[in-house]
């Protein structure tokens, strides 16, 4: 039987969402929390429809995992809140239920939503959200950066903006990256992707803001966007301003036909 | 010459605003930090528009201090930069400027506006947001808190809402009190008043959660007003779901008469 969990998480403890030996995983600790609170022999593994990086925070993240199904009619809804005494303060499942017909977390997901948060004031960032907003020292100019994001828009190869993975596409669609201007010298950019690569949003974010410090013209990210290898002239920005605010579904009936033609498409 | 400062605090690691002895605060912090940089023989002194508890975090907060003027034309604006260098990260220093004539960072206040913030979902707070929002266990009925806030706004005696402090009047002006709910089961107070007594907000927000988890009709936080000594029926909320968010003051021109008057009302 398959689960589908709803969770979200304060990166900052975190060495990112994937299971690895000795470190304090996202995965590693809801998986193995999954193992007590439904009493299975082991952990039952994870798929994660956003592999967040170290230091990157969630609120919306999805992921499924397989269990055989008598340890969910034994427990049923009790399972969340047990799974909530359990699991540390960094780490919530909002909702556990049975995964409809063909749904993966990671390949059933039309799209992902990120937020990146940035304070530009000349003497550092809000204390009481400085766990999720990066300080940026020189002055943004937030229009400016607005008018590069748009360059970006659309279905286009984005190997200049990713980390490299052997075999795989880097061909994605982003449908909405724009920045605005909050209170406080907050600047949050609202990015938007069917998926991303790895390091794709920091890169995204590092592009615009060497163009809102005015060291490059706007027009200077579409000939980025024109290289064919990773860019060595866009930083990747810090990761604790990243969060993965949310995770879409298509109709229940589309689940298993969108999560062939990703798993086709992305490798 | 007297400087006036605009300042903010995560308070989770500060025991409050107030000096004392061995302990790490606010005032301590930021009255060191104060004399290094303006190479005083010793801490100058501060006076703060609000004097948060231990936990208390503050976006807004404003405060003066009285130093030689040669300290202050001797180094000017490079005060700011070097006391954001030398200050930790959740004590940050916003602006720091001659004040008016006249100017009392407490007594000159006209106004204080808090936010408490509070999630009701039934498995706890936004990891992201832990720092700075309270969970409640219980569903909350924003529409029935709002409703009770409403009954407390105006000129009152609020005794039953305060800790005594010898000699001080409980008398103050409640000008907003009200209750939103946001995305994520997020509610938010918004608190304004002239001034607050001791552990006021946090008592007001516990009134109106009664009345949220339908223990108390919205009618009984007016019966409580009335009492003349502290309620022992009324909860005082953890610290670490209030942020002082601003301070207001008058035109300059009214900054002393402000100060004698509040002086003499507030004692």
């Amino acid at each position: 039987m398959r689960l589908c969990l709803d969770l979200g998480y304060a990166g900052s403890e975190f060495s990112g969402w994937a299971r690895q030996p000795g470190l304090r995983t996202v995965e590693g600790v809801l998986d193995e929390a999954l193992a007590v609170v439904l009493r299975l022999d082991g952990p039952p593994g994870l798929t994660v429809a956003g592999r967040t990086d170290a230091g990157v925070h969630a609120r919306g993240q999805v992921a499924h995992t397989d269990v055989p199904a008598e340890a969910w009619t034994a427990n049923g809804e009790r399972v969340l809140y047990r799974l909530s005494g359990l699991l540390p303060v960094d780490l919530r499942v909002w909702g556990v239920r049975v995964a409809p017909e063909g749904f993966d977390a990671r390949f059933s997901a039309i799209s992902r939503r990120y937020a990146f948060r940035i304070s530009d004031d000349r003497v550092g960032v809000d204390p009481i959200r400085r766990s999720d907003v990066v300080w940026n020292r020189r002055p943004l100019d937030a229009d400016a950066m607005d008018a590069a994001a748009s360059e970006l828009i659309g279905e286009h190869d984005f190997a200049a903006f990713c980390k490299r993975r052997e075999g795989a596409s880097t061909v994605r669609t982003l449908r909405v990256f724009e920045w605005q201007r909050h209170a406080n010298r907050l600047l949050e950019a609202t990015v938007v992707a069917d998926a991303f690569c790895h390091n794709m949003v920091r890169s995204l974010v590092g592009a615009c803001v060497a163009v809102g410090e005015g060291r490059r013209p706007a027009s200077w990210v579409g000939d980025v966007l024109h290289e064919t290898g990773r860019s060595s002239e866009v930083m990747v920005m810090p990761p604790h301003g990243l969060t993965l605010e949310e995770v879409t579904y298509p109709p229940d009936g589309d689940l298993a036909a969108q999560a062939l033609g990703s798993r086709r498409f992305r490798g």
